[in-house]
């Protein structure tokens, strides 16, 4: 135990977790924790869902209150008080009380730096409007439902026969920006009975999913009556003469909107750092080493405002995930105390309700390897039930897996689907952390009861068809490589009715060895089913009886998931 | 591709699996599939949901027919079909049709043997009367179904307005044997609207947990309206006077019954080898290597029928599960072809659902550690919440984790509860197959969003608290061994009327630091709160203020678990 004064900019998840953990291994140290918000410690992953009601009151997202800092943890707190400036070679830090206005000065030791990011605000015309809101703090959340809570002129006007002007709550959501917190707030302004407009300037939702995986996420938001504007930005917002409000965008179309949800992104805050002539990343954020310091040897810094390494590529990244800020505040404390901790790096493990589905993803996606130049990799897709098919409920999974063809270590999993999903993805997580192959995935011992899984669980299901391809048992292809093979479709005919692909000669798999004598010698045949798996079989009876052969993996319901961008 | 000829000896799970493995390896290998019940590759996983009646149709549990195998995968499949000896000299088998009578001798190259287990039906008084079941074929589900599906005549007799005989269902059921098969009889017998008493000669439910564990499951149980007869064996049976049945228990009870379901485990279907000469094991399953092989090197054995290395303990069990049993399958076709795969043992995970409730557990227990005199092991109880606590429909977890004190190595996890069983069974299972340690465990990054975890996952919270016991952050001590300390109870004064602990001192936490100098300086502090959380706060205090003190691991929730056994 030490005398020293720490002092940590930021109550929320990392400077929160960093001041305990602190205070538990140090009972000594003066811990000065300033938040420039009114509140410490609480649960901004929440909001969405405190918007849409889910969650009914705003105190249910304090998970610990200063009083709580103060007296279990003899921590001074102090909210609405905002760091100006800070003096590296003095070692001081300049705070701002922002309900009297005094600014002093105080000492510290160590400065630990956790200042969040900040929702993105392009500065659009009209970005200012009344009605545009982000979704970063209890405040936002707070004048959101108060929005949602009024009552407006009827745009249908005068009731006709009362004469009074009609009254009726916000009907129509325009969200701009379709990751997590825009999706989240998309299935809560629904849940809470709105029209919810989408509009994104990608060309796919879930910037983490790969383009063909998020498109089955737009399929399932357009089922459930999202409007969805994708490969277009926002232009700016004008009100209209009712007083609504309207979001151009760049296509040139106009959507009326009774409420805007910013939901861009985050940008870290860094105004801090930076002052202080900190080193930042270049993506951005503040750079630190795996000890969490930044560049100058008394300040560490943790949370949505670093750069962190990414655990699978090895590059630095902008992750702001609440899961990592706690770590590291966490680690921050072990390294002010003389611990040798080390940051292992995200891995940008991630999930996301939508409706009834979940989205989750770990690890690289193919995207980013393609924009690293990384080409040792390969990819699978499987559709295999969520629990055993013959109990109720089972739903199918959609998988993509990527692994390293060289050595088949696991570098990325992507996993949709309305049941199961995450128990998949915390497996692959934890099997990414442990530099887990496709190998290990086969082998791994999963729970296994039918309401929960299968004999073959399908994280051994995913091990398998990629161990499959890596000893050479299984020559693939994927659909968007398909051109001059020879299209075998083994599914029975009945399927057929459903999709079909144009060319490809259709012999069920059971009919297979008795009419090899349709398929060509000569060509390379591609064999295609449902979901790949009865076209495996398929592929090894050719192989076997000489002809060239490969499965086009993930089938039709890959081929779909391709063929609708 | 040869020309060798495999005969497979059991066409349920393993052997239904390395036939379809095998014929992908290897197209011309001649297959023979022999079965001795009507069903190949049916899902006796299922048979106690079809009893209950929520997989409705029989045909569900047969997963892939006859047909299937002889169409899609050329191999011959004969079902009611017995090999009665093996003539390991001449490698020849002796099969038995049993729709004709016929004997018939097949020669084989490799012979994989896949008997499976038999249900165990001790040779008690009455065992053979009508109305006494066991659950492991598709015919033992009908028979119970159309046993539970008469009309019995009323035990109340006459109807006094009719004259008739008033008729009812059985509604009163005796299950024996409380593990997997007898807790999901019990479920769906409840869920027939029956009335049900378990009878287990154990002093605990569910032998893969610790008996403590156990006990929660038991309080659950009852709870949910069964009567539990723990500690107690069935002596016999016997006829009643109205026709039903009773069941006669070693302490001398007699319970009244219109159904009996034994589930008192399964022994490995061994005869067959031991005729054989095969070498069987200490356990008294097929002994094999870790390439299924029987100590014939012609004949391979998989599935419940052998003994398997235990992965953690590295002990010779019997592990009749499903998982094992199909990658044991799938690694006897490898090897048979000639492929160096190698089975890594088993680790014994398993889930179970039992109304509402999630029973699950992977590696060594800390009951099976100490049958083998292994002392270099530490246990921790956590009790977090299912999800973010502020986000509606979060459950509290029980956990148990175990692990070794030398090196920190992840041994044995237990998870019982009603929402996130799966997630983070599947987390501790893959981590061991891993060789994960606790400090892996600490870091390892889990996907998080409000309704499906916290920032810190159970997985990562009981790495944390495991790792602060190994790094002397927090000495500890068990219900078990608290004994002349002077009990400490940081919590609230409201929750001591729940429950509270004779002659222990309370000063809530946010008092402590106050109120220190009513503490003896002079005697070790026990210290102690609802889940251990905020006791370790508490703990820290102390040591940082001169005291000696230790944290009471898991609470009050965690001395419950005890005090009621």
């Amino acid at each position: 135990m030490t005398n020293i004064k720490v002092i940590i900019v930021g109550g929320v998840a990392g400077g929160a977790s960093c001041a305990a953990r602190l205070r538990r291994l140090d009972g000594k140290a003066e811990i000065l924790m300033v938040e420039r918000g009114p509140y410490v410690s609480y649960a901004n992953c929440g909001l969405p869902y405190h918007v849409g009601g889910t969650i009914e009151r705003e105190s249910s997202l304090l998970v610990a209150s200063e009083q709580t800092f103060r007296e279990q943890f003899a921590i001074d707190v102090r909210t609405n008080c905002e760091v100006i400036g800070i003096s590296p070679k003095e070692k001081t830090v300049e705070l701002k009380n922002h309900v009297n206005g005094e600014v002093t000065t105080e000492k510290y030791d160590k400065l630990v730096l956790s200042p969040g990011a900040a929702p993105i605000r392009p500065p659009l015309p009209g970005i200012d409007l009344p009605g545009i809101f982000s979704v970063r703090t209890v405040p936002d959340a707070r004048n959101i439902r108060e929005w949602l809570d009024r009552d407006l002129a009827d745009r249908s006007g005068m009731n006709t026969y009362t004469g009074y002007q009609t009254m009726t709550r916000p009907q129509r959501a325009v969200v701009v920006g379709g990751g997590f917190i825009g999706l989240e707030m998309v299935e809560n302004l629904i849940h809470r009975g709105l029209e919810v407009t989408l509009v994104e300037k990608l060309d796919q939702v879930m910037p983490p999913l790969d383009p063909e995986m998020a498109h089955l996420v737009e399929r399932y938001m357009l089922k459930h009556g999202v409007q969805l504007e994708l490969n277009d930005g926002v232009a700016g917002f004008q009100q209209s003469a009712s007083g609504s409000l309207e979001v151009l965008t760049s296509s040139g179309k106009c959507l009326p909107a009774d409420i805007v949800i910013l939901a861009i992104g985050v940008r870290p805050e860094t105004a801090l750092a930076k002052k202080a002539g900190l080193e930042i990343g270049e993506r951005g954020g503040i750079r630190v080493n795996d000890q969490m310091y930044t560049s100058n040897p008394d300040i560490l810094a943790v949370g949505d405002a670093v750069e962190v390494k990414d655990y699978v590529t090895d590059q630095w990244s902008l992750i702001p995930l609440a899961g990592p800020a706690n770590r590291q505040g966490r680690i921050a404390a072990d390294v002010i105390c003389g611990r040798d901790s080390r940051y292992r790096g995200t891995q940008g493990t991630s999930i996301c309700q939508i409706f009834e589905g979940t989205i989750a993803s770990t690890g690289a996606s193919e995207k980013v390897l393609r924009q690293l130049g990384d080409t040792d990799f390969e990819k699978i897709y499987i559709f295999p039930n969520s629990h055993a098919g013959y109990y109720p409920g089972a739903k199918y999974l959609a998988i993509k897996v990527i692994f390293r063809k060289s050595d088949g270590k696991l570098l990325g999993a992507q996993v949709l689907g309305e049941d199961g999903v995450p128990k998949r993805i915390d497996s692959f997580a934890m099997a990414i952390q442990m530099d887990c192959t496709v190998y290990d995935l086969e082998e791994v011992e999963l729970c296994y009861a039918p309401p929960f899984g299968s004999a073959k669980d399908p994280v051994n299901f995913a091990g398998m068809v990629a161990a499959n391809i890596l000893r050479g048992d299984m020559p693939i292809c994927h659909w968007d490589s398909v051109d001059s093979g020879f299209l075998l479709d083994v599914r029975n005919p009945a399927e057929l009715a459903v999709e079909s692909v144009p060319g490809a000669l259709n012999i069920p798999l059971s009919q297979l060895r008795a009419r090899l004598g349709e398929l060509p010698r000569d060509r390379e045949i591609l064999v295609m089913c449902r979901t790949g798996a009865r076209s495996y079989n398929a592929t090894r009876i050719l192989l076997q009886n000489g002809f060239k052969a490969r499965n086009i993996l993930g089938g039709i319901l890959a081929r779909s998931m391709l063929m609708a961008k």
